[in-house]
């Protein structure tokens, strides 16, 4: 690593053209650029008016399940949750889907497209046990020095309706896991109360954050919206609650959207959202406006669940923006800024951003505007972590 | 042009591998592949056992507005039509739309993506008259050995209720354009009938098919698709007459959905959609198994009303499959069909497909199944116009 250097002609989040003075893994200046510097000490890097964004932070992934660099699978599974969920378990054995080799995979695609911070939800069964864990585990060891990964011990098959699973939601989080993991506590486990008041007994335990996938429709889904936003505020957690899809946001009539945003907003509790198109989908300006944290990730990639996705969390942003009917400049900035700085605030990132005293980890693309960028999802990428070039136009370059 | 030559070791869309030979510019046989074939009167190319599609087909596309290859636009304009329509024509001057040039650049982008056949609606108003129209002719003229193009003529800010617009129609139609086009009859016109019935009038007049943008809501929209249905019905225009977008047909009852999808399939109206994600979308499966045609499009390309769109109908297909949440194989090969034959069915693409006696018009690309295209989106494509390598690894080769 270079202790010092100077960016020399880039743009963080689309300004004029600057010069960023980076020493060691921080951004110690930044001024207007001076295409005729002359200063013989310092090392020079041409940024070549690139666009500087903030390194993409992907906020909800699966990294032990994807199918990435495997023989396409042909998939017969209807879209029902319980029958993807026991059609994942089946297939995790019979196509020998190995969580360490596959985490390694999307995270190369991941940081080659940006990625520098993820948070992997990690199946804990009574099936796999912790084999899913200990495989994520090793390879964000191994690739630690491109990407900072948080893992979330998450009871997919249900956490109490499945005898065991409890025991070793507690392994988990005692061999490692950051955040504790729920699901769908009516749809799945049968048993809202119960559920929650687990998953939260555990977070307390342990002093881990909370991350629950809630798929629920309407007002089943409000009521689990409701009964999470009493614990945060029992607890007093704000900022270590996530809610995941919630769906249900998307389903309700505009007045108890602005209940349970201004409930979400008072208690802290973050929203994260992938903007898929194939059913509801809570409305990101509406609740930004309500002042909800909201942030995106990637979801599934190319899994017995779903073939589609590429980890590309610019790619995300355009989704999240067309969903959202995004056209607007600013808007469309909106849709970057869950992939960036909404899903930081989240994960609670140290030193994020493209300011002086931030880490020196972001992202050079083309484009005039981040909303550009957005639109065109340009190929060319350069990816710097804490000051170092990981990855350059689909290449990793240092793991 | 090689009049005959063997395209060895490709799977028509997704089979086992074959040896196609292609005679004339249509494809002559289709057999199993032989790798030691040894006939020396016979060129031979390696098809490197690539997925085979049939060209695709973008079915609603408007080549006179993308601002492709032009500054970037920040746009600050609303998602109101009427607002969207008005800031579009005030912005084709203002930034100097060139409809000449623009259709090159997106007709390029399509061809390098595989597509081999547009349908464009150029847009006809008291503004511009017919100069759009000139510039989307001249280009098609320009591009004619490397895509097919039909032109509708649209009236995109209105018909009868803009003076001097009907005139400027009719010329349009004697000039060259092979659609009459109409626009949202209620919501912009003021007069559904009136708005219909001069359009059939038109169609009837010139011997033109018809095709309409239909984005007004629910039960006004589905007035509309009954008032299309009972004139395509009384002027016998079955397979001419075809609806764009009819969002309408996501938001009504499962009842008038059948009872409205059971009329267009009787009277051989097809549907168009884009699969968008910011609103409603006609519902796929259900319409196609009401044996309704239904076919997809770009719509606008980074244009005025959106900065979104590549022009790329493979990934139209991943739209359209995750807007009506296709998992299955099976599922996302029709979302693919609606780029590909049911497009071709919509314009009566001549010779279309891969059998014995089609036109050699194909892509190829890797994948094991046609579904794995559509997820993977992958870059490398070799594009086949009448036997002819038209476009390579995005780059034309021949125009």
């Amino acid at each position: 690593m270079l202790a010092e250097f100077l960016l020399a002609n880039v743009r963080p989040n689309g300004s004029a053209p600057k010069d960023v003075l980076i020493r060691n893994g921080l951004i110690a200046e930044i001024s207007g650029h001076q295409p005729d510097r002359d200063d013989a000490e310092t090392v020079v890097v041409d940024g070549g008016g690139l666009l500087m964004l903030p390194g993409f932070v992907d906020a909800h992934t699966h990294l032990d399940k994807n199918l990435l660099g495997m023989p396409w699978y042909r998939s017969n599974a209807g879209s029902d949750i319980v029958e993807l969920i026991e059609n994942g378990r089946k297939l995790r054995r019979a196509l020998g889907i190995n969580a360490e080799r596959q985490s390694g995979e999307q995270i190369e695609l991941s940081v080659v497209n940006g990625t520098t911070n993820i948070r992997t939800h990690v199946d804990i069964d009574t099936e796999c046990g912790l084999s899913s864990l200990e495989g994520v585990m090793a390879a964000r060891s191994r690739y630690r020095r491109i990407v900072d990964i948080e893992i979330v011990a998450f009871p997919q098959s249900g956490l109490l309706i499945r005898q065991g699973t409890l025991e070793l939601m507690n392994q988990a989080m005692r061999e490692g896991a950051d955040v504790v993991g729920g699901l769908d506590p009516s749809e799945i486990d049968r048993d809202p109360k119960g559920h929650l008041d687990t998953i939260f007994g555990m977070a307390e335990r342990y002093g881990k954050p909370v991350d629950i996938h809630l798929h629920e429709p309407g007002s089943l889904g409000a009521f689990a919206v409701e009964l999470i936003i009493e614990r945060t505020n029992a607890l007093s957690m704000a900022g270590q609650v996530t809610i995941s899809h919630a769906f249900c946001l998307g389903m309700l009539d505009q007045r108890s959207v602005a209940r349970l945003g201004e409930g979400l907003a008072k208690a802290g509790v973050h929203l994260m959202t992938k903007g898929g198109a194939s059913g509801a989908a809570p409305p990101v300006m509406e609740l930004t406006d309500m002042g909800v944290n909201l942030c995106s990730g990637s979801g599934g990639v190319r899994d017995t669940f779903s073939p589609f996705g590429n980890a590309d969390m610019l790619d995300r942003a355009a989704i999240v923006a067309q969903r959202n009917d995004f056209r607007r400049e600013e808007d469309i900035g909106l849709a970057l800024s869950l992939c960036t700085y909404g899903g930081a605030r989240m994960m609670g990132i140290p030193s994020y951003g493209i300011d002086v005293g931030c880490s020196a980890t972001f992202v050079l693309v083309p484009g005039e505007t981040a909303a550009e960028a957005v639109a065109s999802g340009p190929r060319r990428r350069g990816v710097y972590r804490r000051g170092v070039l990981v990855a350059k136009d689909g290449a990793i370059l240092s793991a």
